[in-house]
């Protein structure tokens, strides 16, 4: 019987064909019209985890997309990891930015090109090929547990609900997560911490119809103007956010910490030039890496109004619109600043529009501790594949069912993420390296078998 | 032999249905895309004025959309009237605030409902049948030469060299143009001015990609928010325009002037009423008819950047666009005001993005004499047609090429518009009254009639 490394390389052909037909189906949970799609995708995790040795898979239907969860429980004495990722990825446009289009996965220079690529089909599915190859090695140490949902772009909406009533099928000892990046192959790194979100969208209507801007203009309020000078008044000077109360409940990293963040390797011009800018900016007093890990921010998303297309319109529009999001970090809570947001947009607007702000999907910041068996685990594990002991950092983005996962089922998560910053993530381009993903399937089994050997 | 009016009264069906076979033509000079209905409308035009007596129509083909030229010359002795319009019509969208498609003409409640049922076509075809009318009835009295352009929406880019070249076939009394708005059918009234137009795009550019906005956000300068920011400052507190030497050039009203407008009937709460806002919006110190007639005017046209569809993206763009365009008034010159703005936009530009501004169309502001023998015949005809003499009044809109017939030609325009404000020109729902399309016809050869007795 082959080693589980000698097994991963004689099966790596596959590996991507199969990750390939999963990246073909436009699983894009936030569109209506995807809904065939979300099913289709679905099924082939079920058959896909099926295929690779659980005991059983199986879909759970939702008011929105369904769930797949799937089990291999070996030995009831051993401790369980329960595996979560997302089948369901962000929307693709602007596709006119996109070399190749996103849901036609191609290779080019050993990375594989198309929506998610790395987040998160690419990094679920090498926990189900980590799976194969313990099964077929003879290598299972651990139960494992998969919890793959098709929401995760959207707040998760449905599996805060399916989490609560279904928690011994959930009971696990750790959370295991593949969704976040490495500072880079030759520094491995591992995410301590993810920020929460809030999202709103506001809607300003000035007059009752699209108006001739030159009859009416200077008479009416203009709703993109007064939208703008709402975006304009969300930060001062020095790129602090201004809505009331934003930073009340924001816990401030110790001198110790922001120490250890500033000694992490950071290339501010390599950076720069990787985003083709010319100066990086942000809230005044605190890093780049403080910037995107430890505050909260404030971001446009999306803005639209009035004449959009080719050549020129003279119309004074009747809306404008714009969809805006917060970050948050400890301990900040997204209801609590989704209301004060959709408040602030709402109380400034001047008499002559009305505004209506509504809310999309937020999550929780959560933090997970450094001295646990989980995190030795996956340290151990890192340190063994890749010769080095991994640097541990706060992530920037967001994984909505953190919070929740660790108060209903008691469990801390840990996070194994294989992806780069550099990968596109809901951008055009979005890709994956093919070492990356082969270097995460011959990681995870580690992981396994030291947190095997913790337990 | 009937008279005028009883040969318009027997042929009000047909004039109808000329017009509706004119307005299905969806001649948008804007769209690249409808240059082939551009050329099949310039070519229906000369059809209608072939057939309602001219002498000869031709068409003139430019780099941009063809232009047609008609003329019926009578008695060299006779004064010579020139009708300027225009048979291209502003883009219809946003399509789905239309309650009939806009290139599918409709009559409810006598009204005629069509993207250019108003501006221009039912204006300047009022001149086609009143031709015909006249030669009908043996009425023609002066010369009458057409220039109806397919560009007055895009700027009337070509029609300035097809003027400059053709000085001799232009040669002309007076211009008269219908494509201006009365008070109402009750006050009917004749502008005697149209603001000029300054129309820029900027496009501002963050990072050389979208990104993720967990990842990157608060680390790099978002563009949208930095275009709000832009958008913000270029009005104070006071709703002045802040762009540097904008009102340098702008010529004050007299107390006459401004007492003469104050005089002109306003209904202010009508007036909120039908754009369905509880308050009127605009640079202090100034009253409505003021704000949209004498002032010179910021308008935000256009605006789009990131995520625009359903639902949430987490995204931070690499970019944000807007259309923005000014009104402008006496000295001001479209040149001046046009480099001041694209030199604002790009100067204000932080280090973190790059701002690419560019110029649409422009044209300068026009006033015509209320002392010329032309506006006492449109004065004369209005006064027999409606029974009640005309109110002058300032109009807010831009008809570009006004200023070069002046300075080209060397003769006056007058304009004799019968559509209304309401109109919903330039907006969803175009419409036009058949009474004033009648009452356009009818009146159309008293100005002939008046204008070749006081020549």
């Amino acid at each position: 019987m082959p080693d589980i490394k000698s097994y991963n390389l004689s099966q790596r052909q596959r590996y991507v064909d199969e990750l390939i037909a999963l990246l073909k189906i436009p699983s894009i949970s936030a569109r209506s019209e995807h809904s065939a799609d979300m099913k289709a995708c679905a099924e082939m995790v079920q058959k896909r985890l099926l295929e690779a040795g659980v005991d059983k898979a199986e879909i759970f239907s939702t008011p929105g997309h369904p769930i797949v969860y799937a089990e291999k429980i070996t030995d009831p004495s051993w401790p369980t990891v329960l595996v979560y990722g997302h089948y369901d990825v962000q929307p693709a446009d602007p596709l006119e930015l996109w070399d190749s289009p996103p849901f036609e996965p191609v290779i080019k220079e050993d990375k594989i090109f198309a929506r998610g690529a790395c987040d998160d089909k690419g990094q679920f599915y090498m926990h189900v090929k980590a799976l194969e190859a313990m099964v077929q090695t003879n290598a299972i140490c651990t139960n494992i547990k998969f919890l793959i949902e098709g929401e995760e772009e959207i707040g998760s909406v449905h599996l805060s609900d399916f989490v609560k009533a279904n928690k011994t099928l959930l009971k696990s000892d750790v959370i295991l997560i593949s969704d976040t990046a490495m500072i880079s192959m030759d520094t491995p790194s591992i995410d301590i911490g993810v920020r929460g979100l809030s999202y709103i969208e506001v809607e300003v209507t000035g007059p009752n119809r699209d108006l001739h801007s030159g009859v009416y203009g200077g008479a009416v309020a203009n709703p993109i103007t007064i939208l703008a000078k709402m975006i304009a008044s969300c930060h001062d000077e020095n790129n602090h956010i201004t809505i009331p109360g934003f930073y009340d409940d924001v816990a401030q990293a110790t001198a110790e910490e922001r120490a250890l963040m500033a000694a992490a390797p950071f290339d501010e011009a390599a950076y720069r030039n990787d985003l083709g800018v010319r100066e990086l900016w942000g809230e005044k007093g605190f890093t780049t890496n403080e910037r995107t890990g430890i505050r909260p921010t404030l971001e446009l998303n999306g803005i639209w109004g009035g004449y959009t297309g080719e050549g020129a319109k003279t119309v004074l529009p009747s809306k404008a619109y714009a969809k805006i999001s917060a970050r948050l970090v400890p301990n900040q809570s997204s209801e609590d600043i989704t209301r004060k947001l959709l408040h602030y947009f709402e109380s400034i607007a001047p008499a002559g529009v009305t505004v209506k702000a509504t809310e999309h999907h937020g999550g929780e910041p959560y933090m997970t501790p450094i001295d646990s068996k989980a995190y030795r685990a996956a340290a151990a594990a890192i340190q063994e594949s890749f010769g080095k002991a991994p640097v541990p950092v706060r992530g920037g983005g967001s994984i909505p069912i953190c919070a929740l996962f660790e108060k209903e089922l008691g469990v801390k998560i840990v996070f194994m993420g294989f992806g780069l910053d550099s990968d596109n993530l809901h951008s055009p381009n979005e890709k994956y390296d093919l070492f990356n993903y082969y270097k995460g399937i011959d990681t995870i089994p580690l992981f396994h078998q030291h947190f095997a050997k913790e337990g």
